[in-house]
């Protein structure tokens, strides 16, 4: 607290929340960038925007997403002295609201949601306990035309992104439920006790999970694993199925329909998926960026349907950047119809750290174009003008403020150095009395500028990438060195 | 909570915190837009985006705000159970950015920040508990020229959305000093009261202002009004001083210099004034775009010189839609030296809300352009093919999920209606088998086709504002009739 003790002040040391991260330019506007691409593919789908508050009652959102949610919740009282919480996802809020305002949200709804949630779980490398989430969802979609939209959606927005090698991975629900029904697994406990043993496929390999799937097996660390204990011949099978591959869609449903049991449940988890296969056709989704996977479980226990995940080959070590599924009964949690739903969420992050990875993203650390730097006595009033101009021909120009003592070119370059600004508008008393400007390209020779204290000093240290043009040729000559330069919003 | 209570399950009843909002297409999609134009005029003069936590550690925010924002904070434990809170500005998190990452945020630096805010006050009409905040400020700027930008942006802003009359109005509170140290009105708490009866200006009158500068009055409501019991004197220079109007900045400079008393004070705050009125003239501000104003107060304490509102003449209800000015203290509360800063904050609510009632903001309801709608028994593929056609053409198209059942005609148009979507385009088997569809503009004769429930009535209605084209045409024909309608991110 901020208290005069004796003389001195008392600081507040200025601290990040543990768990917590600031986001500073170079990490805000790549990310922003991205978000602006995905929302216009969103919209160009017809996607609305929708925003709830960041706090809801407690009750709408305990044991919506398992155990471990109801203890990750940020709890807190309202003025009322209400339980409260803040949101741990943007679902349980978008089911929310579809029972609220059934009349104005009638189906089918589309809407996406960008925005923060909070989980206090423990933090660690790459896990914050605020972070954001990007969905969409279809309400009242029990076609799986729906489903085949929303991976459509996760292949636009891939290419949209200018990613060119992505592959969208495709399961149903159904499909597994029909296969353990007819291997005799049907006790539900069992069945996810499978589900969660297939998820673990691409991390510890057919082997492991043959194990898992059978008496268990001890981990790396030498810990013992629990077995679902199912016998040879329903492991084999499972195994099989599950590493069925095709060349097309199509062929895959073909080898399903050949490998699953005879019954009404498999021949509707067969219909869909030929059904879902149709339309990604329709939708102009390419064989090679949506592929059926038989192996795809996801952990989550609400899907009910088509699940998906979206995987990028050549930066495997960043997991799945998308994912989602058909989830009919949410909403029946807060009204008395159910309200069949299907979307998919962004991971922000990983996708932003991956797309920076792979050069789809630039490392923007500044929206500033250039800076205008002034050397000499010209005044300050010229340094404004000078910026309102190249403002006008809609450039991104800052100004140097500071002192007077404070004001020397070297630091001005510095300035401009330390921030990561393209280039350097300089005028002086020469260039202001003959109507021109020097434009300096910083990123060309930036060594030999260092430490440069006065005016005689810089010209010495050569004039790499630097042209004098006339004032009005100021704004072209800018943009002939940053192109198209810009990762920020100005730039869309 | 979500129980099973004998066959019935109990439902949790969907509703929004008290004093909250949730925020639907209609509100979004405006809100959006503004702000995505803010964000390219803020961009335009070199601010940087920063986001930090909606939590801070609680002894970072008390005391900041003065006594009321200290009750109005939203209290939580961290896991680790400290006391935090939600953040009640922008500003607070910001001072501590400066302080934590001295090295990474070198002065001069300019950012700005969107994001919600939050403050458990008494909800009313239009103030919520949660709301979004829009600022920018320059750190280490000790010059006024910086203070000049920040006007120059607030009125690049109001440009940059279409509105042609606004006045941002400027005072300095170093004007305001000088005068009452001259009056020998010295004391810091009177001071502070002559300002907020000041303050009050525009609501009361200058009537009611000469009162409570003096004995005090009794409100409309008859309550009694403490006054500061200044003798008649004094007030009448305060209420001469605060009434000085000029045609131009530098006339109302020239004024402010003879009415103020002879004083270092007095020199140095219209020398500032001075400044201020030469770097807005280089920054190619408009005299009717700013105007000194010697009456303007704002009530926040912290304020050490220029300060800024601005107001919207034809729109006078919606008060100031951006404040702000310079305060050099704020960030010597953590850390030991002080760094001036100064910026200004957006009122979004307000600011959309006044702009709406301008009609400099368009009521966009969905991001949706067209509508493909189906006929008779045309698959539902070849629907998903038209709608990726057209998407491949830039537009923002969606098609109609139901079960077989709902897809009739009448279905789907009052789909359209209801969303406000402004294009049908229709295919049916004869449009299929012809290579063409039928582009119908909905608002044109809108009223006639309410309640239509097959093809031949629909065809009876009348084909008011429909042509039919090849496919190839379509997204054309779509464009002739949306224009630019787009309120949306993917229209920028």
């Amino acid at each position: 607290m901020c208290s005069v003790m004796g003389e001195k002040k008392q600081l507040v040391e200025p601290r990040t929340l543990k768990g917590f991260q600031d986001l500073l330019p170079e990490q805000v506007i790549p990310r922003q960038r991205l978000l602006r691409v995905i929302e216009s593919v969103f919209e160009r789908y017809g996607y609305a925007p929708l925003e709830t508050p960041a706090l809801e009652y407690l009750d709408a959102l305990l044991g919506t997403g398992g155990e471990g949610t109801n203890k990750e919740l940020f709890r807190l009282e309202s003025p009322e002295n209400e339980p409260i919480a803040l949101r741990f996802d943007l679902t349980v809020p978008f089911a929310r609201l579809l029972a609220q305002y059934p009349d104005r949200l009638k189906p089918p709804f589309r809407r996406y949601a960008i925005g923060p949630v909070w989980r206090a779980d423990k933090p660690g490398v790459g896990r914050f306990r605020q972070f954001v989430q990007c969905d969409i969802d279809v309400a009242g979609a029990p076609t799986v035309a729906a489903d085949g939209e929303i991976v459509a959606v996760m292949a636009d927005v891939m290419r949209a992104l200018g990613v060119t090698r992505f592959v969208a991975l495709i399961n149903n629900r159904k499909v597994i439920d029909a296969l353990l029904d007819g291997c005799g697994v049907t006790e539900e406990s069992v069945q996810k006790h499978v589900l969660r043993v297939i998820d673990k496929l691409g991390k510890v390999g057919a082997d492991n999970v043959r194990l898992e799937l059978g008496p268990g097996r001890i981990d790396e660390s030498g810990d013992p694993i629990a077995g679902v204990k199912l016998d040879d011949a329903t492991i084999d099978r499972i195994l099989g199925f599950i590493a069925i591959k095709g060349d097309t869609r199509a062929a895959i449903v073909a080898a399903l329909e050949q490998a699953l049991p005879e019954s009404k449940a498999a021949r509707e988890a067969v219909a869909e998926m030929r059904e879902l296969a149709e339309a990604l056709e329709a939708l102009e989704v390419d064989e090679a960026h949506a592929r059926f996977d038989p192996s795809l479980a996801r952990g989550l226990d609400y899907y009910t349907g088509p699940i998906f995940e979206m995987t990028l080959p050549d930066a495997p070590q960043f997991g799945s950047v998308m994912g989602g599924g058909r989830y009919d009964g949410l909403v029946a949690r807060f009204m008395d119809r159910p309200i069949p739903c299907t979307g998919m969420s962004v991971g922000v992050d990983r996708l932003v750290a991956a797309l920076l990875h792979l050069g789809c993203l630039a490392p923007v650390k500044t929206p500033v174009q250039a800076l205008v730097v002034t050397m000499g006595n010209v005044p300050k009033t010229e340094t404004l003008k000078l910026a309102a101009e190249l403002r006008g021909a809609g450039l991104c120009v800052e100004t140097f403020f500071a002192s007077r003592k404070k004001m020397q070119m070297g630091n001005q370059l510095s300035h401009a150095d330390h921030y990561g600004i393209p280039v350097a508008v300089i005028l002086g008393e020469d260039e202001l009395r003959n109507g021109v400007v020097a434009v300096k390209d910083l990123r060309a020779g930036k060594a030999e500028r260092e430490h440069i204290e006065d005016r005689e000093a810089y010209r010495e240290a050569g004039k790499t990438g630097q042209v004098t043009v006339p004032r009005s040729e100021a704004a072209a000559a800018i943009r002939a060195i940053v192109g198209g330069n810009s990762g920020t919003a100005s730039g869309e």
